[in-house]
């Protein structure tokens, strides 16, 4: 009974909060709130009246689609989770499940306690102010409208904001997941994770999204939906785990490299599908309002670049080497969305499939090429989002309504400064988790598998496993 | 062929009409709505004039909402086929498919036939008068507005209102399928599901939010998106299953308890995340409009309920288990779900979170006390959905907007009186089945499993199976 | 590295441009659009006054139903995928996925290649005008609204327009991939799957939905959403390749039919209920807008004949094959799906009930009846898509608004004629494809499954396969 209330109130403190102190909090919050707002004047007329006109109607619809491109990149960790475990082998499929379910969890507890703030300052309250909420607006519907939006966004909720930025900031650090599965304990992961999304991933994160420096440079840094802020950032988190954590036992073998096979293509593909899904969603909900030429545009740009880039690949693989390679399609599909995020607004359908197909192409040959150089990324998550997405960040500044060289310039400076912070961050966050809890679990628990030594239990426990080969 | 017309004759009058009455009703029951609305006078001025206004712009947007509201419940039957048959084993994998699938259909079906109008007396024609169905809107787009909404709800069409609450319906007993699987016969099920669905679920349905005595008592009891009136209910039904069914065989071997682990856990991760994704339109779609401020709300509320449950029960059997355990993980996240889902329109952010600990604290320690007492439940659905179902009901009185004790005990008189309707109905009702059909399969079969001895095909006939330990 | 050259060229030409043209083309294009559009007289007031109107508060509610409708087809893709690769045998999965996913992004470029203005000639620039995406809006969302839209459309833009159509052309393609399944030859297939979505479906497809003949007779032939039009066409294509192909091996042995059952359960199951999904979008986009009245009845009608599908097809394979088959119900609710699909906004409730029955029915004995005149189809996707799209398509001129012998007469027309162009089609292209390529891998490949044969990798290399029974 002890230990139970110490857990709860573990816990409790782990969201920033005391229950005695959450009541008051939030009588008070709603006052406090009030008066600020009723201070700063009104951005909207008040909201009896203003439910009444077209501007509501259209508030109204663009709130639904930021919603929904929530709900989408929501799913896009279903996505990953499923990718992830049927690109890797049976025995360590519980791990990544639960490694990949507890990441969007954390990713959403942490982004409220700390994440919001640090990447949009301007918002609510200051850094751990939990997303600003104290603020209670329940059956309070009828407050001014002004109450319910941020002062850098009047289209849709405060709510809405935050609950489609929280999602994007859990993806930053599941795309590692995949990178140091099937070796990483899960103690040290979930560490890194917390501590990622929590504070790197916001930091760069301001710096463009919330009118940070990489913002108001003469020829600004453009990253639409997150090519280098998103993917780029994850990928950069992967090579630092990848390169301390060193390749799966059996991966090279007197120098060799050999193949090892996920163990399940319908998960792989399923992740791709759903991934590709989100991405209406990613990419959709980045134009921050419903704005049917703009987010009808960048769906066209977004499905273009991802079937030229799946093409591209399948095409490539069956070239080079030799069969048309399924996980190498998939993840040409990966590519062509990851190459066209950071410009999916500024780009042709034709522009659009150019991209895609380089990406596509790309994307095989840095797979193969980490694999030669003994960089062990399971997944190809390295591949797909650093390398894809520093290539989609480029192609702004090659393609489309803002191509040219001062842009091309801007470009890599966004890519050098948020790459070098977010590797050496990473880096030295792994170097602290090594020395302090151990990043690898020991060879006997990797060959037997992560699901029997973290977790006790395995995947399928009904059906009779090949010896590895 | 005598078979088949049989077979046909049988099926229409399950749905409650013969073909040839069919072209008849649908003629005669437009003139007669047209007639009733005019009667009644429009709540609206007429179509063409209102498509103009702003007002239709908002009764679009309300109406798209609700709809892909009901789509986002209809994908959580998917979510319970595979949380269901992940967290079971291999041999049992057809027949709760196969269950499940089922429940959907017969949920949908029946609900048209009779609980529409059994749990809203108020909309249209009596019981069974198949949701009013007779009238037909169709090509007749320019038809009075007022003919598509009904009276209790004027915010989107009476057809939109018919679907998300048929996806409601059947919920319930997709719940109880979960906690009988792998021992009760299939026949016996479906007649259970057919008339808890169409019987039982309306009624207490109609209690609350058909207007009856639960909301019209001085201190009304609350349940936003039902914690009790869909999950307790389910819960309820599959506590009274599972005490009539007994423990499987072999789950508790000289009086010792022994794990009966799932036989996938990607399955079973698949299915929660499809229904937490499903709870943004069970949630998000009881605020019945797209209210901004109040949808979203509501989705932060959901979202932050789901991550706390989540984390505190991976953390809980961390500590008390020994080993984070990934099916409690996800339980906590479902806990977190239904421990929200009473009062997600009234709580903080902050409150969300507490509640979501509590939830995903209980699961954990509510699995390991049922199965001590040999409740034999496979998936955990009792503690998942009656317990936490009870415990977001009374949070609803403990935080947020309406807390206090006079709802603390509405509340309970909420809790009690659905209780015990919905407990005994369901064990009057499968003791009554199992004079007439038998509840259990043999225990041959049971051992064999129930693939093979209700359906006669096995879910994965490719692969090996290991015997069982 | 001249390898990768020409792969890069010979996949840029695919796409129809080379990489210089591009940037002129679209420099050049905007300014002849906004002319073009100039000449033509707005349909809209320009683009700043529009803004503030209900009008553009219900364009955005619309494009925003349609582009969710998109996304909703988009997912059935993947529903395609695993409910054939789930009902077929594991040694062939890899392939299966293959195709499903290469036939998605290949059904994404031609459209936009070729099909998009094949089908709607009227749109902008002629076949293989690439769309008409050389048009650019981008940033430029002040640009004219009538810029976004379509002559025949001006409820949403033109690029949502595009989107919405492209997912449907790749259906018809995947349609024959299930029936093909397990013997075809990778390149044949996609060979096929490219013409076949280019020119065949959009050809037929323009006879009626891009106003040809079939739409200006004097009764028109109906297809609200593709009964016909998709999936008739599909499974026509699907009736073509196994009649050349002929059946599996080992599936007559002796003139006895030995069933071949799929080697997943789960992922058929969860091919059905993403297939259900995607149909909210597949028929409620067919509404082309967000017509409260009209979306929210087909909706209703589409989920109740699915409903109604699924449990005639168990009770119906309960009662004449002893045992309720789950394939069987899955199928069900895919043929009340495509059942209603011609006619769903035409429909009372107890009409799309009655066609689901029927549709339900039918498919148990067509399955029956196919397999024993040996025309092999693993999946049934010749039952499904083709006996039941002629079944709902008769359906129209039986029930509902349009029921009469006028009707009936129009409707056989548009199957006849539809049904002929593209068997003969397919038939003769598969001819040809078969003289040039081989259309079956060989017995030794076919054995070994196409996984190693066609891949060189396999989908579950973890698991101990059976024997083949």
């Amino acid at each position: 009974m002890k230990k139970l209330l110490i857990c709860l109130i573990l816990m409790t403190a782990a969201v920033g909060l005391s229950p005695e102190a959450c009541a008051q909090t939030e009588a008070t919050a709603v006052v406090e709130t009030v008066v600020e707002q009723a201070e700063a004047g009104p951005a909207y007329p008040d909201y009896a009246t203003f439910a009444e006109t077209a501007g509501f109607a259209l508030f109204t619809a663009n709130n639904i689609w930021m919603m929904l491109s929530a709900a989408l990149v929501f799913i896009m960790h279903l996505g990953f989770a499923t990718v992830e475990s049927g690109l890797t082998r049976a025995k360590n499929t519980t791990n990544i499940l639960f490694k990949n379910v507890m990441v969007v969890c954390i990713g959403i507890l942490t982004y409220a306690i700390a994440g919001f703030n640090l990447m949009y300052p301007g918002v609510d309250g200051g850094i751990f102010a939990f997303a600003g909420f104290g603020v209670q607006v329940g059956a309070d519907a009828a407050a001014q409208v002004a109450n319910l939006t941020s002062e850098y966004n009047v289209g849709y909720t405060y709510w809405t904001d935050f609950l489609f930025q929280a999602m994007f900031a859990a993806t930053a650090a599941t795309i590692v997941s995949g990178a140091v599965a099937e070796r990483i304990k899960l103690g040290s992961f979930l560490v890194f994770a917390t501590i990622f999304v929590g504070v790197a991933y916001p930091i760069t994160g301001y710096w463009k999204w919330g009118n940070g420096w990489l913002n108001t440079m003469e020829t600004p840094f453009y990253d639409f939906a997150g090519s280098t802020l998103v993917h780029s950032v994850g990928g950069w988190g992967a090579l630092a785990g990848v390169l301390l954590l060193g390749p799966r036992f059996g991966k090279y073998i007197g120098g060799k490299m050999r193949p090892i096979p996920g163990h399940s293509m319908p998960l792989a593909t399923i992740g791709v599908f759903l991934l590709w899904l989100g991405w209406f969603g990613f990419n959709g909900g980045s134009v921050l309002s419903a704005d049917p030429s703009l987010t009808s545009l960048v769906l066209v740009t977004t499905c273009i670049a991802a079937a030229a880039g799946g093409v591209a690949a399948a095409m490539t693989s069956w070239v080079f080497l030799k069969k048309p390679d399924l996980s190498m399609a998939l993840n040409g599909i990966l590519a062509g969305l990851v190459g066209i995020t950071a410009g999916a607004d500024q780009m042709a359908a034709m522009s659009s499939a150019i991209i895609g197909i380089v990406a596509g192409v790309l994307v095989v040959f840095s797979v193969v090429f980490f694999d030669k150089i003994k960089v062990d990324d399971p997944v190809g998550a390295i591949s797909v989002h650093l390398v894809c997405g520093i290539w989609g960040t480029l192609a702004v500044g090659l393609f489309g309504n803002l191509a040219g060289m001062a842009q091309i310039i801007a470009q890599l400076k966004g890519i050098l400064s948020i790459g070098a912070f977010t590797f050496i961050f990473a880096f030295v966050l792994l170097l602290i988790i090594k020395a302090l809890m151990g990043l690898r679990v020991g060879e006997e628990e990797e060959k037997e598998g992560l699901d029997i030594g973290e977790h006790g239990m395995e995947a399928y426990p009904n059906f009779q496993p090949l010896p590895e080969r």
